[in-house]
This record gives C-alpha cells, sequence and structure tokens, in this order.
C-alpha cells in the first residue's frame, strides 16, 4: 500500500540518484497569479522519470537484479530506466518501436541500456518485450502503473512543499498518471488544503474522460503534440489515487501547448516538451481556479526534438503577430523599394528578408512582387502597416502572421 | 578598494531582489570534464546584469535616489536597471540605440523604466544619455567600470564556493570585464588555488587583446554573435582587476558559440544567448586545460532572439550531420519515389519533408527531381545513404549537410 512514509523513503534512496530540481518563482509570467515553476526538465535525462524507475530497481531482490530489468518506450521512461539501471550496475534491455526518433534511441543507447529495435508501433514492441520478459524472467518496469514507481515520482510532492511551504495550488501533467498520483498522494497527505489539479491534452484525454465518468475508459486513438502523454487508458493504481487525491482534471489544446513552450523558452529561459508544458498552459489559458494564489506549475520534461521546437518558434511568432509577412505588388519602377521600407521602419517594424521578383508564374510581366519579412509588435501593429502601405498605393496580395 | 567584506556585503544586500540559481551538474556534456553549470540565465531579467545594478542602487544615498538613475544599453543592462530601480522605487531612464530589438525594449519598458529611443547606434545613444545626465544630475549606472557593480556580481563567485567548495576551475564569459572581475575577486580571496578563466569570441577581443599585450587596448571594429560581449574597450578597474586575479583569456569562434548554444539546448534544456554560452563552447572545444578537473561554467544570460535561435539549431543540426538535404534526379516513371524511400528507410534515416519536382529552371524538359530532407545520425550515416542510392543508379545532384 502507498503511504507517507514510502515516499519518504523514495527520497532517502534517490538522495544520489536524482538532482532535487529548483522551484523557480516566475514573476509576471501570468498575470494575477504567482507561479513557481518545479523544473524536472533539468533532472537527469531532462525528465521526472528517473525518480520512479530508481526507486523501483533499488527496492528489488538481489535474485531480481541480477536478472536485469525491462521497459518498453520511446521516450523519456526509456532514459529514466537505463540511467537507473546503470547507477545501480544492472542489465536494462529497452523495447523501442523502430518509428521512434534517432536521438532519443542513441540517448538511451548512451546510458548503457541495450536496445530492441522493433517494427512496428509501440504495441508490437510492448509485445516483444512480453515475450522476452517470458525468457529471461527479468523484472518489467511499468512506467506508470506500478506503487514503487508512483512513490518515486511522488518524492516531488515532498521538495514542493519543502521549496514553498505556502503552496496553494500544484498543476501536474498526466500521461499515465503516475506522475500526479505520487504528487496529489505526497501532498494531499501533508498539506490537505493544497490543491492539485491534472492537465491533459485534448488529443488524449484518457485520464480526464475517465475522471469524469468516474470509471476507468480507453480512448480507441490518441493525438497529441505532447507524445510523453499519448497513453490510450490510464492506469488501475494511478486511477484509483486520481480520484481519491485530485481536484480536477482539465485539458488544453496543441495550440496552447505550443505557446507555452514558446513562452518558456522566451521568458523562462527553459526548454520544455509537449507534456513539459501542459501545466503552464492550463494556467496561461485560464482553465483552472488559480488566480492570486501561489501556484506551482510542475514542468515534467524538456526532450523535445530541436527540429520541432524549430517549428514550435516560427508558429508561436506568427501567431502572436510578432513575425509578419506580406506580399506588395509594385509597379517596376525606382524608389518603391525605398519607399516601401521607409513607411515600414516609420512605424518601428525591423525588416528580417525582403525578396524582390520580378514576374512570378501567374503575373502579368510587368508586375513586380516585394515579399517582405518583419518583426512586428503585434496584430494591431502588422494591421497598423497594411494600412499605411495601402493610404499611399501599394496593392497587398497576400498578408501572413 | 574592492573587497571582500564589500562583496559580502553585496550578497545581503541582494538577498532579496535576485535569485540563488542552481548549480547544475551537467554530466557528460563533455568528456572528461566534471562540467557544472552556474545557471544565470535563470536570473530575474534573464542575466546576472541585475546584480550588479541592484547593488549599485541600494548604495545610492536618498538625495541621489530621488534623481533617479540613467543607463544606455540595448540589451541586459538596461533590464537589470530597470529591475533593480522598480524594486528600489527609483526612477530610471534608458537610453537605447532604435535598432535594438523590439522585444528587448518592450521587456524594459514592462519593467517600468522610461525608454528614450535614439536614431542611430550604441555611440548615439550613449551622448544622448550623457547629455540628459547633465540635465538631470541623475546617476549615471555604469555597465562594468564601477566598483559597486563589479562587486553585485561578485555574489556570483560566493554563491559558486558555497554551492561546489571543491571547485577546481571557473569558465567565465567577458564583454566589458564587470563580471569576471567581481567573480575572480571573490574567489581568488577565499579560494586561491581555483583557476579562472575568461572567454571572449574572436570578433570582440577586446580584453583578451589587451590582457595579453598588459595594457588597455581599444578594438576599432568589434562584430560577434555573442552581442552582450561587443565591448571596444574594456574598463580601467575591470582591466586592473583581470591582470591580477584572472589566471588566462581564450577566445572562441561564432560557430563554436552557436555549437554550445544548440548542446546546451538538446541536452540541458537551457536557452543561452550567444554571450551566456561563451565558457562552455571554450570547454566544449578544448580551449583551456580543464580535463578531470571541477569545472563551472558560468552560463551569464539568457535573451536570445527567438528568430536567432531558430536560425542557430538549423544551422547546428546541417553541422553535425544530424539534418540532411539531397537533391536527386531521377527518369519521371512510376516506382521511383517509393525505391528511394526505400533505400532510405532501410539505412535508418527519417525523411521529414519531400518535394518532387518535374522540371526546373535549367533542366531538360523530360528531368524530374526528388528534394529529400531528412533526419540522420551524423555525416559517415548521410554518406553511406549516399553511397547506396548511387549504387542503385540514382544521380545525386546536390547534397547539404
Amino acid at each position: 500500500m502507498l503511504t507517507i512514509e514510502k515516499i519518504k523513503d523514495a527520497a532517502k534512496t534517490l538522495k544520489n540518484t536524482v538532482r532535487k530540481t529548483d522551484l523557480i518563482h516566475a514573476q509576471n509570467l501570468i498575470e494575477n497569479t504567482e507561479i513557481f515553476l518545479k523544473v524536472e526538465n533539468l533532472q537527469k535525462t531532462g525528465s521526472f522519470k528517473v525518480r520512479g524507475a530508481a526507486y523501483k530497481i533499488a527496492n528489488l531482490s538481489e535474485e531480481e537484479k541480477k536478472k536485469g530489468v525491462i521497459a518498453c518506450s520511446a521516450g523519456n521512461h526509456a532514459q529514466g530506466v537505463a540511467l537507473a539501471s546503470q547507477k545501480n550496475n544492472i542489465k536494462a534491455t529497452i523495447f523501442i518501436p523502430a518509428t521512434a526518433p534517432i536521438s532519443k534511441v542513441e540517448s538511451t543507447r548512451k546510458l548503457g541500456a541495450e536496445i530492441k529495435l522493433i517494427d512496428g508501433v509501440y504495441d508490437d514492441a510492448y509485445n516483444a518485450a512480453v515475450e522476452y520478459q517470458k525468457q529471461t524472467n527479468a523484472t518489467f518496469v511499468h512506467p506508470f502503473d506500478d506503487e514503487d514507481v508512483i512513490a518515486g515520482q511522488g518524492t516531488i510532492g515532498l521538495e514542493i512543499l519543502e521549496q514553498l511551504p505556502d503552496v496553494d495550488a500544484v498543476i501536474v501533467p498526466i500521461g499515465g498518471g503516475g506522475l500526479i498520483a505520487g504528487v496529489a498522494f505526497a501532498i494531499k497527505q501533508l498539506k490537505p488544503d493544497c490543491k492539485i489539479y491534472g492537465v491533459q491534452s485534448q488529443g488524449a484525454g484518457s485520464m480526464y474522460q475517465s475522471f469524469l465518468n468516474k470509471k476507468i475508459l480507453e480512448l480507441p486513438v490518441v493525438h497529441t503534440f505532447a507524445d510523453g502523454t499519448a497513453v490510450k487508458k490510464p492506469g488501475v493504481l494511478t486511477f484509483d489515487l486520481c480520484t481519491k487525491y485530485v481536484d480536477d482534471i482539465v485539458t488544453v489544446s496543441d495550440d496552447e501547448i505550443a505557446s507555452a513552450i514558446l513562452t518558456l523558452m522566451e521568458r523562462q529561459k527553459l526548454v520544455a516538451e509537449g507534456a513539459g508544458a501542459l501545466s503552464v498552459a492550463a494556467a496561461m489559458f485560464n482553465k483552472l481556479p488559480v488566480e492570486n494564489k501561489k501556484t506551482v506549475c510542475l514542468i515534467s520534461g524538456g526532450n523535445i526534438d530541436v527540429n520541432i521546437l524549430s517549428r514550435v518558434i516560427n508558429r508561436g511568432l506568427l501567431k502572436s503577430g510578432r513575425l509578419s509577412h506580406l506580399t506588395i505588388e509594385l509597379l517596376d519602377k525606382p524608389g518603391q523599394l525605398k519607399e516601401v521600407s521607409a513607411i515600414i521602419a516609420d512605424l518601428g517594424a525591423n525588416v528580417i528578408r525582403v525578396r524582390h521578383n520580378q514576374g512570378g508564374e501567374n503575373t502579368d510581366i510587368n508586375d513586380c512582387f516585394l515579399k517582405i519579412s518583419m518583426e512586428t509588435k503585434n496584430q494591431q501593429h502588422f494591421e497598423q502597416i497594411q494600412k499605411a502601405l495601402t493610404a499611399r498605393g501599394y496593392k497587398i496580395t497576400s498578408n501572413v502572421q
């Protein structure tokens, strides 16, 4: 049975394996709310997962340790189990679907784990892992539905209470529910008046739906930008703990998650993955009653592919009106580029790219197009620039923000 | 005169204004060196500058406080002075060259400072600030060459010694030298055997040149990606302290800085600006004798424009062979796209974009081009894929990594 003593024991056991991550006061991140960020993206392996895995492994018997452990994951759990095994000098065999990003596979391999790349999707890798378990009798480390794993994640709750004793609310991302189950249990035992809120993405709301309907439901498909939370069905243990200790669960959209990732980079200098940014997205977009409350947003991880990060940045800049593109039709006569540039500069926008093309495919042979990309303050600012150009007789054929 | 007592007094004074930032053990960041990151990018305002500014302002007389302060900066110093003034309820007037990025101007304005945007470059803004100072008698807060400012930055040295008492070496970025002067002084007073190394970028090595030549030199031009360190001439105080307390100064290239920024994002989930990544670049590219030493890299700040960050990511991925582009000439007959895809997939690369074009400008009307962007493991991997395609008769017309 999960007890607060078990979580305290986990904290002691993990002392030399995991980092006690910082709790950062993010002033002015969100108006009228005092936000504190628990930065598990700065945890070893870039996510909280190493806590649960390390506690699970520490509790194995010598006999079990000899046989090693198995896990199935394309992501943070794989790295968590690999590092925990490395620290305990035991063998880890990790099953990964062959579709997983190369960078994640390489990171896990570097931590000393044996990698089995399995053709197909997660379920295929999972089946191969189960088969292998039968042959080897190694211990299967479940990513969330395991008491030791939950106790390990719960150590984050103890740290939060130590770092901010008068915390009013904690917002926690949910995939399978191991993280929130542990954190909620720990905090409600020691400070029952602290609210615990869960967040899922709209496309993968299995715990949200189950919580709402008071029974475990399985989603037919999950599709989310927060790939670390793409779980079709919550665990039995985690669902039970959520119904007992979590005050509410909400969902956010992929666009809201992307916006939170960008905000964390720009304002807090932190890289969060999609799952990691769920808590901040919920607070930013007013999904929860945390106004004027001392609120901890748990950033669960930071393992995001940098290619995706680059796309998130561009999309975020466009959406917030800070990157704007204009195509202007010009008569091909001297001085027009100069005049357009002057109008834009006078209004305080910053041109970052200009392309000046004579004759496109579908244009009159005399036409000339000017494509301008510029840094703007916001949407109003962009509209103001367009008005000024139109007033001077320029024809805007396309505007994208 | 600068004394260790003064720096200790600064630490006491700053307690409620600045964050004691974390010291993060970055395991495996660099082979054979134990790297610890002092994350001043997670400081309030995103850089260490608030420390010096806040201590300077705290030491003003009531009379001086009433007249307010002035600063001239397009970057971190502006925000540092603005926040320090806000905390002390005094008026700050910040002169900023009109060419500064909009985002930095807005951040400074949000901290309650009055902004004077001055046409021209830094020197024009500086001259306007000097003129304004004569009229108002407000206190000019120098960005680095000031004893109080240096003492404020020196508090980072005290924190490092507290967080890692057996530190062997500290690597510090240099612009005007205020940060390294304070940190070197503090550490050498308390632990003289700890090495202090400075880093500048090759395009802005004013302290490097002066240190080497043992006299203050002024560079005719500075040009660097680490814009926070673009200083033509070191300060008198800071140069003097560097000659006394700094063991060596080295330089790194813009490409090395970009590579360090990408590494910090991917491995440590931290956003660093160019200046902020100098210390890590020096360690990564073996510029300093820190092998097997407990080495602190000071990350001075994280205020980088996200547009630039996006470009750094792409460049970094290309350079390390993890993003590769191929253009293949095909005969326009069925099944070729499928075959090429299969060859690439079999070798374990991940296709992220395909463009299939019939007839380009300079091509035969029967030709067809396939442009493929893919995620690869490294340069060897990319070469292996090219070989396999060539062996099957495909003609590669362009390859970019």
